[in-house]
């Protein structure tokens, strides 16, 4: 099955918005085994959409729509996809009054345009959009097919996988069951690497995809039904588990600090840290999970050496190893656990650039937690990276030593 | 002139990377004047290539091409200019000698198959890629113009603001000059209602962009010199600045958190901050600035009602008026402006949600700053956003009341 996308938007075109639903449905369809081989943007023209459209019409089995399904005179693909095929849109009863009872909901008179939204013409059936105003269509003639749906995201992310990719299925010979394994700890290079042969496989599918805070594996499998799926899924996620250990630290959604909360939570343990060459992003990181306030008890950034001494480092220790030192590093998480009283008290302190310190190189990061029983100590990436990369690549260490830290996969020393 | 955007590279369509190439390109032909129709992504196959630039030569003056430079088989942008043109590839002796210059520098052997990195066509002109090996190509033809650059976004800004956008200038009737404004404490639609009629001003112009950290109002001239240009745009400067007053609070590349350092330096004054809803994010943006260490002494985040107390702000205080409260945020800034002994001392406390606390509702926020001769207060967004957007707007509307204090446009309470 041959695919291709249409986004339409004048303001795509005038760079207001980055068409990253297009960037969003071509992983899905990748994910699905269909081909995408174009993708195009046009703005709010009739002339041009039908003349992309007619074009699309020819060379691909499956066209995919975004945009211009709203209800304005600027909204034209209704009216575009009517002209292409040359059917009539004619208001469709059931359409209309859900619409109106979406109005009548929120207490709003509905606008006389919108009526529009509630249009389908003989080769269209709606997808239903509970999260907006606008049904999509999906139209069928002649073999090809084409799905319309809005431009706002969150309205098309849930149309594509509610609405969409199910009545796909007997196009893709089978339903589609994806699980994504978190990474810590290793580059994609790496990854990629150690996955091996996995990475040709074809069902299930293994592919890297280097994140912000984690590199993840995503293993996807196509079978008659969800429940061959999700087994052919796991029969890969155990291989690739046996490969990494405790390098994954989660799937799907999970973040380093929604899983060291958790695990805080289970415990009813409590959390402090110190930071220095992060300023902050450490705190700000772990108080992103919601309810983090139950293990969460506070932190310090001490970005001066006075403030380090001033909260509890002995000052003969800074003077003797410098304020970047694994020395240091500990006595900092020993400040804070006891200042803040603590289950686990962290300690991060390294030099984030521009400028070398104590004669130390940009990168150097030490890292220690000391909790109940003693210390796990661990350091940063050690390479040269832009301020922004150092301080999270620094937090993401951090927050990984201590998963394995309250795992009992690492070793105190 | 009519324009449209060809990006290449497989990559692009199986979702791995988002074409933020063509957004960025929009909004520079939006400024320059140039009609942009398509957007069209193609994978790297000839034969798909040479049918979108065909269409394209049909119905376009322009073409802009990114991608498929590099010195793989799959790299195809030159392969496919030649099929269209008719014309053959030859390498160039000046480029071949570049080239080889450039991996003699890094002490590498060229590998054979970079040549094709250094060819031309008749009808091509190099642009230079100082900061990459491939140069792009600039094709006249029968009064069509195709420019080929590189993919990586890095390469291609330089290429098509040092070389193409020169070239161009016998098309656009000019060159260009454009300065942005930066907003802060107003929303998108509150800065285009004020700026009235000017929205409709053709040169220069101003159009409006909702950044993360503030509304930016970019204003661009056209003009036969740069002098005439930058004067254009000095003049709607001018009306634009008695329009927003203190809103302005930077220019072009300025942020909220480099012009209150900015400021603080050239004082030699120092600042410390205590906040709590906002977990770390107001330190960590402090010391997103280079140099930051030599203004910031550190942060306190207390994200418990113990904390607060243990650092300094008195606990009947906390027992009569809650933790979110004015009277705590300026208790906290007292506390931390004396404990860590700076000049200016931040409290920041309010709701982050998801739930409510205290009985006040998620975006409840008070801020508060001490400084040698008093105190300013100043209150968060105030409506419900998602815990991410919540922290953000609290830093920018502490920064925002912090600068208006440090600049005397804001009053001590």
């Amino acid at each position: 099955m041959r695919a291709e996308i249409l986004s339409c938007g004048t303001e795509l075109l005038l760079g207001h918005i980055t068409d990253t639903n297009a960037t969003y449905l071509a992983q899905s369809l990748a994910a699905l085994g269909i081909d995408l081989y174009f993708v195009s943007q046009v703005g709010d023209n009739q002339g041009r959409i039908v003349e992309t459209l007619q074009r699309a019409w020819t060379r691909s089995d499956l066209i995919i729509m975004t945009g211009g399904l709203g209800p304005t005179e600027d909204d034209l693909a209704r009216e575009s996809i009517s002209a292409l095929l040359g059917e009539k849109m004619q208001v469709d009863p059931v359409l209309e009054a859900d619409l109106r009872a979406m109005f009548g909901k929120l207490s709003i008179t509905m606008p006389e345009r919108n009526i529009k939204q509630a249009t389908l013409i003989p080769s269209a059936r709606s997808l239903s959009n509970p999260v907006g105003t606008a049904p999509g269509w999906w139209v069928e003639k002649d073999g090809h097919i084409i799905i319309a749906m809005p431009g706002v995201p969150r309205e098309m992310y849930r149309m594509w996988e509610q609405e969409a990719i199910p009545r796909l299925s007997p196009y893709t010979g089978g339903l589609i069951f994806t699980r994504i394994l978190r990474v810590s700890g290793l580059g994609e290079s790496a990854v990629e690497e150690r996955l091996g042969e996995l990475i040709h496989h074809t069902n299930p599918t293994a592919a890297t995809y280097a994140k912000n805070d984690a590199v993840d594996v995503r293993v996807t499998a196509k079978a008659p039904t969800r429940e061959e799926a999700e087994m052919l899924v796991a029969e890969m996620e155990e291989q690739i588990r046996r490969i990494f250990v405790h390098h994954i630290f989660g799937v799907d959604r999970e973040t380093l600090q929604s899983v060291v909360g958790k695990l805080l939570k289970e415990r009813g343990q409590t959390l402090a840290v110190m930071e220095s060459l992060t300023g902050g992003l450490l705190a700000s990181t772990i108080t992103d999970v919601a309810g983090s306030s139950a293990y969460f008890v506070g932190g310090l950034v001490s970005y001066s050496t006075e403030m380090k001494a001033q909260m509890g480092v002995p000052r003969e220790l800074l003077e003797q190893h410098g304020a970047v030192s694994e020395q240091t590093a500990r006595a900092m998480a020993q400040a804070v656990r006891k200042l803040l009283g603590a289950d686990y008290g962290v300690g991060l302190t390294g030099v984030a650039g521009p400028d070398q310190q104590e004669g130390k190189p940009v990168g150097t990061v030490y890292i220690a937690i000391e909790g109940p029983t003693g210390v796990v100590t661990g350091k940063g990436p050690g390479w040269r990276a832009s301020r922004d990369d150092q301080k999270r690549l620094s937090v993401q260490a951090t927050l990984n030593l201590l998963r394995r830290y309250l795992e009992g996969t690492i070793k105190e020393s």
